[in-house]
């Protein structure tokens, strides 16, 4: 069911964006946008489908919202693997945007990307007047200073600390980093239905501490061919890792832990809630 | 009237970015993210307060998306001043934020500036949930691949084309880099009001125009220590502008007529814009 629906949220997402970036034309920029946003897991794409299915959100409506979070995923991907940032080559298996086209392009292009997401989610047709601002607003919040931001900058910063990061504020950054933007795709459906989005939110950060979890183990076992990018970097840079934390067995446990919270939450949903709980068990168990 | 009007502006989104950014801490980026929006002619401020209160609506709704189009300039001049860029280093006088910090807080500082612009659009203290949907819609689409970023990605290109560029393009390129900008923030006040822009989109274009034709002539008349950023960039690069193509007096004159139908534009609101008028005539007289 899962890997179906994934799927179908991946082609859905991939032919609106493809729609709405079609009379953008065709600089340097917009290609460069184009290949940014094409390809990827597309999880949050399915976690705004598959939340807003579970509140009875047409799908032509949540299509907006989860254009928007691969937009803007996408933008944070651009900017992320910029040299003065992360430096890296390949996303996906592929050449990254400042290595195909050039550093202003990626910039551009991921300033671009940014801005094209509050456009989708401002679009009329993603919903009345309200859901829009409100979706608009959560998600400025979880890009800013105290979201995706935040993280990015603490991650910089622990690269010169004189001390590895506790488990604490590697959870903290991760909330940020990561966690965020999840908790934004998980919880667009209720907010986009006006409804409680309390048990989606719990589901989401118990799911994105998983999946960075997840991340770090693939830093360690992961192969670059599959994982489709670097892998021992942070090891190799002596970053203070979940792994590094908790141990290979240890960081395995918690993110099982994690799991089964992340189940145990979407408890209101009852069976309806499946396919979200075959998400929260392929996060931890993908290879790349 | 005008320089009143400016200053009591300027005063003001201070204020606002100053009480909204409280609460973010201090990490550099967020340094960064002040130090970037302080100062500068807040003259996109000026335009959404006073096209605001010819609408009758209220300053304290209105300083949202007077705050929010100085923290969307900000981010746009933060990046447009990385070394990939056009690598300056000097910006109002002072050092640039990669010069001041690095490059990654700056391209962060800059994402994070446009989020919170879209932030402060969607709060709801901007206005009703109809207006901050509107708000948000049009400066998302004055930012993007169709605005903003679509005038940087033609600026950048015209460095490496194997002929400048003529008049009819450098017109669309800045109608994208500044042009997009200025009309949306002379227009945010008939936008809140739910009234007709027109009037103010045509004055904005005539202004927006005569502002990058200004920008022009200082770049060859002004002294760097006065407009606080190198000058003389743009003849050393061989790059086209409107006084290499229209001659300094032909570019005077240009700037001049501008002005006159940007005065024309503002015929409905009688002498209510007179602090319009002459916004538009201090555009073109600035000596930074």
């Amino acid at each position: 069911m899962f890997p179906n629906r994934l799927k179908d949220a991946a082609d859905r997402v991939q032919a609106h964006l493809d729609t709405v970036m079609t009379p953008m034309g065709d600089l340097p920029v917009v290609q460069a946008m184009r290949y940014a946003s094409a390809g990827g897991k597309r999880l949050r794409a399915f976690l705004v489908l598959e939340s807003a299915r579970l509140h009875g959100v047409p799908v032509d409506r949540a299509i907006w919202a989860a254009a928007a979070v691969e937009a803007l995923h996408a933008y944070s991907l651009v900017h992320d693997d910029l040299p003065c940032m992360d430096d890296d080559d390949m996303r996906r298996g592929l050449p990254t945007v400042h290595v195909k086209w050039d550093q202003a392009t990626a910039v551009l292009a991921g300033d671009a990307l940014q801005s094209l997401a509050f456009e989708l989610l401002a679009h009329p047709e993603c919903g009345g007047a309200q859901v829009r601002a409100d979706l608009v607003l959560g998600m400025a919040r979880a890009v800013g200073a105290q979201g995706m931001v935040l993280g990015q900058a603490l991650d910089i910063a622990a690269e010169t600390a004189p001390q590895p990061l506790t488990l604490d504020q590697i959870t903290h950054l991760q909330a940020g980093k990561t966690g965020a933007l999840i908790e934004w795709a998980a919880t667009a459906g209720p907010v986009m239905a006006g409804a409680d989005p309390a048990p989606l939110r719990d589901y989401a950060r118990a799911l994105g501490l998983a999946f960075q979890i997840a991340d770090d183990i693939l830093d360690v076992e992961g192969d670059a061919a599959t994982v489709g990018k670097a892998v021992g970097k942070d090891a190799d840079a002596g970053k203070a890792t979940f792994v590094s934390l908790l141990g290979l067995d240890g960081a395995k446990a918690r993110a099982a832990e994690l799991i089964e919270q992340a189940h145990a939450a979407l408890g209101p949903y009852g069976d309806q809630a499946q396919t979200l709980r075959e998400a929260a068990r392929f996060v931890i168990s993908r290879q790349s």
